[in-house]
Parts: structure tokens; sequence; C-alpha cells
């Protein structure tokens, strides 16, 4: 389930508010583009930041205007009993599935990160993603703690960290991976820096901050690395690289909000304070690579 | 101000809401045994899990609780309309100053921790504490950032990390943190296992997690190191020393908790999912540890 390109688009506020018309833009959008699923609100669409009320409106819009590209609705949040709403608000609002990061303030024990997936997968039935990410929490999934989280019913993919290196070496992770976790439950990376070799290497899904803001650019990338295109991809990654090595220092959540801006697809700066865009050169440092790559 | 013995304690839970009445015995515990502030909620009050009206709540009742003692209100939150909020009805709640820890879910940039301390501190006049927490931020203050943070205005006292080391080396690190921040501006530290140095070498405020459920020992042991009484400060300090040893690996949030649990001060387990408790072994540690050092 969501195998291919699953695009992460912003949440944008307005003056503090959530913009729900540009949300749904940005939505209507990936979907016309192609994109397989949409996912929000994610961490690029600072899930963590908005009240409950807030996500579900997030969700709602976003099912509205995805069509028949279904919809992955992010749950996370520090306490078990948010969690567990947001998942409830999620099935009611018709999303095909959850995403579950393991937020943590006080730093979890691998036996809560368990306790938590555990809490979630007992009492709803949706299916569920299960989402790594070292920069934004303390937790980084051992071999231990993957296989024990999704050995828990209805989960059906994971999307774990971009990994560094060639194709083999990406290969070689995710052939890694499929020891880990069951047979049934789908491998996907993040990280749209390393997404072109991911792909190559034959990944599940694209879990992509890009195609939530670029969404034809990422479908192009993704269908030349799945049809062998190697002329394409190269031009594309090649075009991409300026935007993509922003994403490392400054987060995607940053320059997929810069994008976003320039091209008047949100209302004037759109990150929740105290997050602050890029500055003025790496504006024009995004939005260069991104003219770039459309003109592959 | 806050100078002196600080208690920080949990905000318990039962049945995931929260137990304002234990709250309310923890704080006059504490305000009975001679601390000098008491801060709600704080980073072991699980302020990041509580809605905005718990938070409130908890602010409310240790006011009403703490009689003369003043009481510092933990506002940090991801979003900065939330701070706000949360300084708002501290403000209301007849809070004497505000605590502000630069939480995060997608990494704060220098300059991003210091427009959230501005937009705080134009807009509150409420004394403020700086507040740097390594372990549940990953915000680390450089001699810079505390610099450029505690040169805005109503910013009265920091709260740092507990420095490892000797007195010598306690000392040395404090000389060096006043060449950083304004003479007017206290200097506190947490981590309860290097507080006995810390006081002997002088550090204006004891930002303690152990007052919050030890409160008597919490301030023996300060009067202990103030009065040069070395043979009362060793013999705490080693008794304290099995509970402290798991503060470190297990969160003091943790240990407060189990405390607590045992001693009745509140009704089960306290602590908001997915956050567990200490195993049995852990608890039986710290148990034994508190009541050897309330026989010293």
């Amino acid at each position: 389930m969501f195998a291919g390109v699953s695009a992460f688009p912003l949440s944008p506020l307005h003056d503090d508010r959530v913009d729900a018309d540009a949300l749904g833009r940005l939505v209507a959008g990936a979907a016309a583009a192609g994109v397989d699923s949409v996912g929000v609100p994610g961490s690029t669409g600072v899930a963590q930041y908005l009240t409950r009320d807030e996500r579900r409106r997030v969700v709602v819009r976003a099912v509205a205007e995805a069509g028949d590209v279904p919809v992955l609705a992010g749950i996370g949040a520090l306490r078990t009993s948010d969690v567990l709403a947001h998942a409830h608000d999620a099935a009611e609002a018709g999303a095909a599935g959850i995403l579950l990061v393991p937020t943590s303030y006080h730093p979890l024990t691998d036996d809560e990160v368990v306790g938590l997936y555990a809490d979630v997968t007992e009492r709803v039935p949706l299916p569920l993603v299960v989402y790594e990410n070292r920069r934004t929490t303390s937790v980084a999934f051992t071999d231990d703690l993957l296989a024990r989280v999704t050995a828990l019913p209805h989960v059906v993919a994971v999307k774990v960290p971009g990994a560094p290196g060639d194709v083999a070496d990406v290969t070689a992770r995710l052939a890694h991976l499929r020891t880990v976790v069951p047979a049934h439950v789908g491998i996907g990376m993040s990280g749209d820096a390393f997404a072109a070799t991911a792909l190559v290497a034959g990944v599940d899904t694209w879990w992509s901050v890009l195609a939530g803001v670029l969404p034809g650019t990422a479908v192009r990338l993704a269908r030349a690395a799945r049809d062998g295109d190697a002329a394409t991809l190269s031009a594309l990654t090649d075009a991409l690289a300026p935007l993509l090595h922003l994403v490392g220092p400054r987060g995607g959540v940053r320059v997929a909000a810069a994008l976003a801006e320039h091209r008047g697809l949100v209302d004037g700066p759109c990150l929740p304070r105290p997050l602050h865009g890029l500055d003025a050169a790496e504006r024009a440092t995004a939005v260069a690579s991104a003219e770039a790559a459309e003109r592959v």
C-alpha cells in the first residue's frame, strides 16, 4: 500500500491560521500531477504545530481535493491520547491510512515506542505507516525496534530516512531492511536528496517533500527512474542539486515554503513562528533550481 | 529573582486527566518544606504533553497552594502563538514569572531561537527565565546565543544544564557564564546529580526535580551547602547517589513519578502515555535511596 510517489505538502498558515484553500491547491496540484498518495499533515505539513481541529480540517480538505488519490493522515503527537484522537479524526475524514512518527519530548525508550504503536494498532484498524525521522525526534529505529513495530497488525509500510551511497549501497540497504520487516510491509524512504538512487534501487515508496510543492517534477523523476531513462534522470537530478543541497542544512519544510511562497501557491510567509523561511540568497537558489528542473 | 531552591513538581495524571489535587499536594509540600520557588508545569511537569486548559489549571492551582512562594510558569510550546497564550494565562493566574524552553520539532536556528524570545519579551512584561534543555530539545545554547537572548528585556535568570566536574570546575564554569550574561541575570543550573557541587560553587539557583518530590531532603541539601556543613552534605549525596544515578539514563521525570507513586502522593501511574515509569528494580533503588537520605 502507498507505493510510488507520496507527496507531503505544507499546511500553509496565513496570520497564524491554517489556509485551507492554499492547502487544497497544493493537494489538488499533486493529485493532478499523478502522485500516488498524499500525506497530510506530515512533518512538512507542520503537524506537531497544529491543534486537533486544524489537523482535522487539513485531512478533510485533502480528502476532498485528492479525488481518487489516497490520503495518508499524520497522527503523531507527544501524548498517546492525542495520537488516538487524531487517528479517530482521520478515519472519520476518510483517510486511507495513518502515519505515525514517535514524537518525543522526554526521550522514549524502545519499549515505550513499541507501546505507542501497540496502543494505536490495537484500537485503530486503519492501515498504518511506521515513520522514523531522526532529525525531528530522538528516536532512531534499530533493526530490533523496526522488527518489533512492523510485526504489529495493520502496519503496511515504513518511512525510513534516505540512505546515502550509490545504487549498489542502497540496494544492499533495502535488501537488509527486507530481512527485518515482514514481507507484506512496503519499504519507503524519505530524503529527497537520496530519492533518485533509492528509486533506481527499487524502493517501494518515495515519501517526498518535493512532490508536495513541485509534483510534476517529482513525478517525472520517479517515472524516469522506473523506466530506466538515465538521461532524463540525470538531467533532473543535476538541475535539482542546488535545491536539494539546501534541504540538509535548512530542512525540507523551509525549502518547500520558499518555493510555495515564490510561486504564489500560498499567501505570504506560511510557516508557524518561530520558524523562519530561507534567506534571500537561499530562496533564489531554490527557485532557480526548480525552474531549471522544469526546463529539462 | 528565583534564587535558591526552585522545585519542579510533576503534573500528575490519573486516567489521562490532570489530577489537580495531587498537584496541589506536591506544591503545598514543597512550599511547606521551604523551597524558594515552584516551577509548573516544567519539563518534569510534562508541560509539552498538556493542553492549554490543563496547563492553565496547573498554574492556577499551584498559585493557590504555594502561599508566599513565587510560582514560575512554564510556557514553552512549538508554536509561538501557543507560547504567548500560555504567557497570557500565566499572568492571569498570578505567576511571578515565566520559564521558556525553545522546544522544537523542526530544529531551530539560532536566529529563530532569538526571534522566539524576542516575540515573547516584547509582548509579555513578566520576569522571564531562559531555559536550555539539551536532553529534550535540539537547542544547545552557545555563548553567543545565550548572550543574545539574555540581553532581551525582562530576562531575570537562566536555567542551564548542570556542569560535571569538581567545585573548581563548576566555579570556573559559573565565572565563564558570568562573562556571557548581564550582571542582573541570575545563573541557575538543573541536573540534580550535579547540584551539591553547583551549590558549593555558588550557583544562584538550583532548578530541582528532586525538590518537587522530596522537598525536605532537597532543602536540607541546599542548606548544608550554603552553611558549609560538609558532613551533612556528604552524607546526603552519598545516600542519594543510587537515585541520582538513575536520573541520567531514565530521566528525572520517571524517577520522580516512581517516588510519588510509591509514597501515595499521586493516584497510580501518573505519567502520560507513551511514557512508562521505572521498572520494579529501579523503583526499589530509588525508594531505598530516598529513604536513606531521609535518615541522614
